[in-house]
């Protein structure tokens, strides 16, 4: 009681001090008019007033009842369920349905063949506290979409995470993975790197497997008793090769139609080269108990109670087999319209997915609640006379699991369109406790920053954007909390992959934005039959606080973008942003010149030969090829312009009153001006990927490389590419540079 | 056997550049002549040639064949048959008996009481694989020596490491041990630090119990399969309050003879103030199991297969009883001595003890068996007709398990005697196989770096002291890498406690090494039964390679400290490494004032609440008192002092050819240089503890503290104190920087 009484006091003060400070500053929006400013809070306040928690409770509830994968019956239910909200809130909707091609399994196996017997469940058992968990017939069995088919047997191989880097350890140890099959755990890198990086160093087939290390007892009571994965959990998923090109397999680059150009599948470059399956660690364990051969580096070893070791040859001999129904099926992505008054031909898209492996409330249901709930918020207003200046666009795609179909083959389809229309794409799937998440690109980082602010959070009387920064201030590295010191705005994450903003960034090179909270609903239901109802609502967001909140960050984005005098693009941000980037990848190439050098050095005077426990029997790596110093000096002259351009833009907008034609002739430049970022040669080794700023890691499959080009080709060692990408990056940050001194001219000229 | 080739070839190339390049510096020893130099390495090659590995191993087989605890009967036999091998190389070598308090256990019962029944096992089975493991009539069972006597029932708490760090942890969660029992884990600080702390915490008893994540199957195959603890090894081990002081309970600052007075058992303050019992996770892993309560913070939970809670009320509840044998009981030093021809009354002493907890083949017997092959052959020398100039006297001591007893006692009665001859105290303990280790007086870090090149590292064509540079150039931090580049010394340890130096350095001022290999022998028979022979012979040090080295570096360290013209003391890089502790205490105090602030900071404003989960229910740790800026001027005064005297006495002495009496009256200073830097008055709160340079943390137990009147005192924020330390501190090194002085008086006097 004193407790509370004493938390009660704290929060008073830091009500009269933190939060009172920063919110008195912001009462001129970005992109709005003193005047118009007033006038969108106003809206905004009548907006969050209308929400109701009640809706995303009912909504997830309704969603999750059964089992809603691609081509399953529920999740075309779902989808006209949606339908039917949309129409009802006012919105102009529809179903757009797509072709894909997504296997299930039709024979899936797998046994110890030596050296003792075992056949593996691969199978998650109903729970008597979980009520949707015994949906048998309707549930898809564990398996990884776009394995191929295949029917192996081998030595097994622990390869840790499946990175090129483990793969290193292994040569040290002279352990090949050739001929064998490769056991991966889940985790380190995006699961469809895991068969990819095998297959590279030929491997026939691909074990995945769930260490409870990393999402299950080590980290939290198992499910039923806490939120983690428990012993027969598995982790579904796709290993499409989705930095290659997501979306449906069969038609990259065009919209999966009924009647589109379909690829052969024997020659689809997307599905895997060998077959892969993910596993409970209950499965696992009769196999990494019997494994022998060297001890795992320190690092590999997860939380079994065992020794891990790597095995190799005579060790243990599994057999599987793997064989799917090769079906195309339907996919249906709902799209509602809300035509702008003003602006109609400049759209504001706002998605979240409604497919899920099984029943899906978390992933990704409790964000597609939030979206609906504030898709029913905007119909409100709507309703009450207000109508927005651009065209809103709430989708509720399809397919996002097996590889962001639903999306991608919108985005495809209609190309052409959004090209000329799409102004920004906000996207946010799963949605948890905790912190605001904010990524995208960084033009939009001012913007989001203010947004943050009008959004009080659940569990204290901060604001989201405060607690995120009090929680940088707390809990991070001494540089974050003394950039904070200086810099008005949290710094927002770049984006990867791993869901639907992907073929709109990074395809079409339209602004993007993702948002949602977390931080504090760990578990481990993901991509299992267990992420249900019954879970979320235990241990996800259970009075759907932050799904609300979450409605709010999304209408409060989606409002302002679509009413905002001009759309409030910033581009200093992005300038000191990239600007980190180019020290990254000028530091990164240094660090790898002083590391080859350090290596080669220690290698070939056999000092480090010398420091190998002889009973390991270690082989020295390879003498790597000398890092060069490559010409960084194009990517300084593009960048010196870039700060350049932002600054002046800045200046001449700075408190400058544009007529409405002026706004108009802005806003085209503006909502267009990631396209500069773009090329449409796209990335090396991947056109689908144009984007040269953002770009889902080659081998982190969702993790973010920027600069990919340039990064990549150091990482990677392809020196003479280097050069070339310096080269081509650099043309296309000035070309960028000089959308916006046009942008500054235009305004200049009025 | 390509790679073999390979391998060939590199050793060759390195042979010839690393190797040749070193060694042909150091034909100049350090204290000796260029003509004496030539004459002592001679020596050295003869006294390496006639070493025979195979005594090693014959004296380990007869040493561990069975159980040698203090007070067993194979412990006396043991002293005898030493005692009869140094009498038979020559030496004047006797028994000298103390007479010190070891507890044995009468009885020992361990039960969970709820919420089920489970009583642990507590013993340790034999192996089949292991011969001496049945040895059950002989063996002490697994107990902590020094723990009270009790009988005590409570609910249990986990308590990580039970570090004084743990405890903010559990009070954070609200969380308290008082009137219940803790349990710890084995690691992050000494033993008997757990009880200690537990008890100042209210807790009314403690277990210890062995992770299997610190020394079990996490870290490799458990034995007998592999080297690592079994699920049913325990550790034993003294838990006496050895920070105190060491030696026997009874008899603090005297040696414990016969007729010593002795403190009443009841009042000795190094006894615990709780029972404490040491448990293998066999036997934990029930109690741990069934914890409920908060989950344990990441960083505390170890490799067991379940979700580590951390209990408190209505959790899980034990009860256990302890009773013993409160008996005093003999110990035996074995104490052998070689006359010097020239200077009698300087003393070079040599130890490692020979008690075990039970067999003890590798604690302490792989050390003991390499100092008696040195001790064979410096008595082969004796025989030839060379004779040591100085005293060599070697020791075997008994009871260091329970605390130093044999070398504090003897220390303790010979104080005065030791003040006045002992030159150098020269320690090993248990060895193994790898990278030599070296620790000790820096005043000697000139002279062991010099001896570690004088010896072949067994697995490579380097020297001993090359190879554990390489170690540190292939595996350092980038800061100790830069460092060798800008040194011509590796930096040798500071010791804390855990082996026998410590009465001589910390407690009389003796200077001190510590030397043996270790690094490539991992394992986790560590006071178990299951240190035996077999284990050694298999895991250990094979081939008794690494025993040979040890013998050799032992040896050559002895030998030249006897025979050479003047000690081989040097001061630069002591008043560098001083240098670095006091940069290390100002920048503690610098860094514990910034994060008191930040802490005090953020609890105040409410920040710091305002980030927690709040369903964790975390309280906010209490506001700190600000850290004062203390005055360290007088600290940099006398380190400016010291390193002046120390560049005089070394351009004093460099090339310059000493009378025989003025290297005479020399010794007499450099011998007791050391003395100067303790103060009869101790460190706060443990006068025993004379040094002011070194000594074990009060709060670590044997890791070391140095400077430790200050660092201590501003890690427990005792600001009076501090201020008060930085004066004493800094007036005993202006002392010894006099000391120092009057030496170079001295040579210049000449």
């Amino acid at each position: 009681m004193k407790n509370t009484i004493l938390r009660i006091i704290i929060v008073f003060i830091l009500s009269f001090s933190v939060i009172a400070q920063t919110i008195q500053t912001e009462k001129k929006l970005l992109g709005f008019s003193t005047e118009n400013s007033t006038k969108q809070t106003d809206l905004e306040a009548k907006f969050d007033a209308s929400l109701k928690k009640d809706n995303l409770q009912t909504w997830l509830k309704r969603l999750s009842a059964r089992p809603h994968h691609v081509g399953s019956a529920y999740g075309k239910e779902n989808a006209e369920f949606m339908l039917s909200l949309f129409k009802s809130w006012g919105y102009d909707a529809q179903i757009e349905q797509f072709d894909v091609l997504f296997p299930t399994p039709k024979i899936r196996v797998l046994e110890m063949v030596s050296p003792q017997k075992f056949v593996a469940k691969i199978s998650e058992p109903t729970l008597k506290e979980d009520a949707t968990s015994g949906q048998k017939t309707e549930q898809l069995p564990t398996y990884n979409a776009y394995s191929v088919d295949g029917d192996v047997t081998g030595d097994l191989v622990y390869v840790n995470y499946g990175t090129p880097a483990d793969y290193e350890e292994l040569e040290k140890r002279g352990i090949s993975v050739k001929g064998k099959i490769a056991i991966a755990r889940y985790g380190g890198s995006w699961r469809g790197i895991k068969p990819k990086v095998a297959a590279e160093h030929g491997a026939i087939g691909c074990l995945i497997y769930s260490d409870p290390r990393d999402d299950g007892y080590f980290q939290g009571d198992v499910y039923p008793k806490g939120a983690y994965r428990n012993e027969n959990g598995a982790q579904r998923g796709s290993v499409a090769d989705m930095p290659l090109f997501p979306g449906d397999p069969l038609t990259p680059n065009i919209g999966a139609t009924k009647d589109a150009k379909r690829l052969d599948r024997k020659t689809a470059p997307t599905l895997t080269k060998i077959p892969v399956m993910p596993i409970s660690y209950a499965d696992a364990l009769p196999l990494l108990r019997n494994l022998g051969g060297a001890v795992a580096p320190t690092a590999w070893r997860g939380a079994l109670p065992i020794t891990y070791h790597l095995g190799g040859v005579n060790s243990v001999k599994v057999h599987f087999k793997l064989a799917f129904n090769w079906d195309i099926k339907p996919i249906y992505d709902v799209v509602a319209k809300m035509k702008g008054t003003e602006l109609p031909d400049e759209w504001i898209i706002r998605g979240n997915h409604h497919d899920a492996w099984v029943n899906g409330a978390d992933d990704p249901l409790s964000g597609m609640v939030a979206l609906l709930e504030e898709a029913r918020g905007v119909g409100e207003l709507a309703k009450t006379g207000w109508k927005p200046k651009r065209t809103i666009v709430y989708c509720a795609w399809d397919g996002e699991e097996p590889g962001l179909l639903g999306s991608t083959e919108w985005a495809e389809l209609h190309a052409e369109e959004l090209k000329n229309k799409a102004a920004v794409y906000i996207n946010s799937d799963s949605n948890g406790r905790g912190f605001l998440g904010m990524s995208g690109s960084h033009t939009l980082e001012k913007f989001i920053n203010q947004v943050g602010k009008s959004v009080s959070d659940p569990q204290t009387n901060l604001n989201v954007w405060e607690r995120s920064r009090a929680n940088q201030i707390v809990n991070g590295s001494p540089a974050t909390r003394n950039e904070l010191n200086n810099r008005t705005d949290l710094r927002i994450g770049a984006l990867g992959s791993g869901s639907d903003y992907t073929p709109f960034l990074q395809h079409l090179g339209i602004s993007s934005l993702n948002i949602g909270f977390g931080g504090e609903d760990g578990g481990g239901s993901y991509h299992s039959i267990y992420d249900s109802y019954d879970h979320f609502t235990r241990f996800g967001d259970p009075n759907f606080n932050y799904g609300l909140a979450l409605s709010k960050v999304g209408g409060h984005t989606t409002l302002r973008l679509a009413n905002a005098d001009v759309l409030p693009f910033e581009f200093t941000n992005f300038a000191d942003t990239v600007g980190n980037y180019v020290n990254e990848v000028t530091r990164l190439a240094d660090s790898m010149r002083d590391e080859t050098k350090r290596m080669n050095d220690l290698i070939s005077s056999g000092m480090w030969q010398a420091v190998q426990d002889s009973t390991e029997n270690l082989i020295a790596p390879k003498i790597q090829s000398a890092v060069p110093n490559f010409d960084f000096a194009p990517l300084q002259k593009a960048l010196a312009k870039l700060k350049e351009s932002a600054n002046n833009f800045q200046n001449a907008t700075k408190d400058k009153k544009l007529s409405v034609s002026t706004q108009k002739a802005l806003d085209q430049i503006l909502m267009k001006s990631e396209r500069f970022l773009t090329r449409d040669s796209g990335l090396p080794k991947r056109d689908w990927f144009k984007h040269q700023i953002y770009a889902p890691g080659f081998y982190t499959g969702y993790g973010v490389k920027t600069l990919p080009a340039i990064r990549e080709s150091i990482e990677q060692r392809e020196w003479d590419e280097v050069g070339r990408q310096i080269k081509l990056v650099s043309e296309t940050i000035e070309n960028f540079a000089a959308e916006i001194e046009k942008a500054t001219k235009l305004v200049k000229a009025q």
